[in-house]
């Protein structure tokens, strides 16, 4: 790699940190700006140019482009870097991103990092490493504006201005405050602007919205996430059981945990395990571990689809040329059956679907899969006098397209909806998992439908 | 359903709507507060109920649940009521929000509702219904607090509080205070916050970060949402070819469209085309309509399967077993498949693989595929042994397993990266679709293994 300081929007980050000079780290933030290239610039330094990175940028420009790299790469930072200077980089972080950063790290790594930090902050961060992962507790801000509702709004702003010493630029925790009494519990909320453009004298009380929305320490992240951008909220309290506000979950962090859910519910509908980790750092290993596990269980399960043939053996040395038509049958099964899972769990997903709608969802998809049968039974009419397999074959890949589209239409419907009923995620049921049920299924409707229709199997 | 006024907490809308008291509504919005519920609750009205809840909430309280109702279910209600009443709300709407609802109208109901309300807000919303509907600019705020740089922080707050009559409650948009020139240039953002605890002389000029990220007003719309995560934001500005400010796309219309793109990702990966329709309100025929391209489209391709069988029916009816492994083979290399394409299109539309990383997800891909072919050939194996087909089969079948994962493993992973290469988007490829291109070529694999292979079909 050629240096090329007469053209500095091509300068990276290698090349800086090669420089050694601050002001080359400098320059690459002023010409790269982008976190998500940043992250990827970062992510490629090894572990040498991470530890002199660390030295090169002062804490607190640091912890600003920590904040919005990519959680691998903020991980792989503050791991190679100095113990000293890790925690001190993890203490200029808001709690809620510095909690998440040392949930990657192995007991010791952590242990060693919350040591070398300020005990004040290392004390709020142990609080919140408590919480289940999971969590809306896990992702919260312990960090949040409050005041009493007996004050004024100027005494309200001086007491926001004393405590910004306190918070990091984040617009985001800094847009709502929050009214508690003497126990900490949450009476209300006033949008910082509010305040500010109320008369001075006005009391708190009578700018309070006391209705507020909240959410338990327990809640589930994905339904905290879901809390937050259905109200359109900028941050939603986490509350406990006593009414104490305990912290916020911002906006921010909502679109990540969405994102994070949005990515495994996809992994788990292509039919392997979530990864857990950013594709190009898992290793061929990790992911044949998380998708092998899958393939087995599918192959197993589709392994009855050798039995169904054996059973109908003698059918298929009878009449071979039943078996040209069977990948494509049990093709169109999985499909029709794939396209209507995938519909119906991204439905449910986003809370557009719900267990009380079985029954308009069975009699919606029972009517679409009626009429995608006749077209596919058309289709395979005219395919099957393409191959010219005379009329009783025709008859019955006609036949059998319209009894395998519409029960393949029944279990894609009724299954995720089972799941959700059972509890457990529909997210589950892949789009391999429904094409193995309806592959051996769908071979006995076929040879079945063969059996009633094609005169030479009559005696069978 | 029988009213139960004694326990408020059951009151649901149709109940408060026959009560025909504005406060029976009231009295609803506070027992039902979660917006997914009144969405619901407001989604199953029939016209006429549509129509009195119209005339019973004042215009500011039916401003303020539309705004966080789903969007059929305001179009429905913006739809329904008399066009002055439509008009109104309209008004009292964000102008994004407005928009948003105007572009599912059909053009003469938009004209209608923009006829009856206040000329200078028609004018606006007329202005955000040229930009494509994919575009940034269609879904951003025009009303932006901006001053001028050289003012003091009081003169800009006073400023604030002057447009703030403009201006609903929406924190998202009094976060940040915009500086421009006379000519409507960005210069430079400060944080609503900042202003109001700098000193109240400080000039405008010194608090300003004037390096602001922004987007254009063509910018696509999921490349905009993704700009606004990415770097932590509450609002993005939208600015022209000139520098001039058009408006602001906030964070919590960038988690619509996010939301909106991962669902019809889904969607695309299932084998539909999207709905754009929540699903519960689509028809059967619009169902078919989503579904039947592909399932033809896919049904033609998987002809082919019956073309490769045809060709192979002297082989088939030498060894009929070798039909028994069909369903089988083809499934683990759908299967196989599948797991790669919907994990490398969601690391593709989350930007975590780019182009570039072309020869890494190769190499990655084809290593996993290799540990994956072994682990399947072994239980392809025992599958062969269980069903005593002898040995040459077996063997058959195991290095059909090998290759057949191997082919799905490549072409899984290069389609993708090659239509992100055309500028496609890569969520077209669907399981069933890599599932079609398996079918075939892994029938074509497994018959020629099986002529290399089996002492009986060498002169075939």
């Amino acid at each position: 790699m050629t240096p090329a300081p007469q053209t500095p929007q091509t300068l990276d980050l290698r090349q800086a940190i090669a420089i050694g000079n601050p002001k080359a780290i400098d320059l690459w933030l002023d010409v790269v700006e982008d976190p998500r290239l940043r992250s990827e610039q970062l992510g490629e330094l090894d572990p040498g140019e991470l530890l002199r990175l660390g030295d090169l940028m002062p804490v607190g420009v640091a912890a600003e482009v920590t904040d919005t790299l990519a959680l691998h790469v903020a991980v792989d930072l503050v791991r190679t870097v100095a113990a000293a200077r890790g925690g001190e980089l993890l203490a200029a972080l808001e709690s809620d991103r510095a909690a998440e950063i040392l949930r990657e790290l192995d007991a010791d790594e952590r242990e060693r990092l919350l040591t070398a930090m300020p005990a004040e902050h290392a004390v709020v961060l142990r609080d919140l490493l408590t919480w289940p992962p999971e969590s809306a507790a896990a992702h919260m801000v312990p960090d949040v504006l409050t005041v009493g509702r007996s004050v004024t709004a100027a005494e309200a702003i001086a007491q926001v201005r004393d405590h910004r010493a306190k918070l990091r630029q984040d617009a985001h925790i800094g847009a709502y405050v929050f009214a508690v009494d003497p126990e900490g519990r949450l009476e209300g909320v006033v949008s910082f602007r509010d305040l500010v453009l109320a008369d001075a004298d006005t009391a708190v009380a009578d700018l309070l919205e006391p209705d507020v929305v909240s959410i338990g320490p327990l809640t589930d992240q994905e339904e905290a996430a879901r809390t937050v951008v259905a109200h359109r909220l900028l941050a939603v309290p986490v509350v406990d059981d006593d009414g104490r506000l305990l912290g916020i979950l911002t906006s921010d962090d909502a679109s990540d945990i969405a994102e994070v859910e949005a990515t495994e519910d996809a992994e788990r509908q292509g039919g392997s395990q979530p990864l857990e980790v950013p594709y190009l750092r898992a290793s061929p290993l990790l992911l044949w571990r998380k998708r092998i596990v899958w393939l087995l269980v599918l192959f197993l399960a589709a392994a009855y689809t050798g039995t169904v043939m054996q059973a109908f053996e003698d059918e298929l040395e009878a009449v071979v040329v039943l078996a040209f038509f069977i990948p494509l049958l049990i093709g169109t099964g999985g499909n029709t059956g794939t396209q209507i899972t995938t519909t119906l769990i991204r439905a449910m997903s986003t809370d557009n679907v719900r267990l009380r709608d079985v029954g308009r969802v069975l009699r919606k998809e029972m009517a679409t899969g009626l009429l995608v049968a006749l077209a596919m039974a058309l289709a395979g009419i005219v395919r099957a006098w393409t191959l010219g397999v005379g009329g009783p074959v025709m008859l019955t890949v006609a036949v059998a397209l319209v009894a395998i589209v519409l029960w393949s239409s029944l279990i894609s419907s009724v299954i995720p909806l089972l799941l959700k009923k059972l509890r457990a995620d529909p997210a589950v049921v892949s789009g391999p998992m429904i094409s193995t049920i309806v592959d051996g299924t769908g071979l006995i409707i076929y040879f079945t439908t063969a059996k009633l229709l094609l005169p030479e199997l009559a005696g069978l």
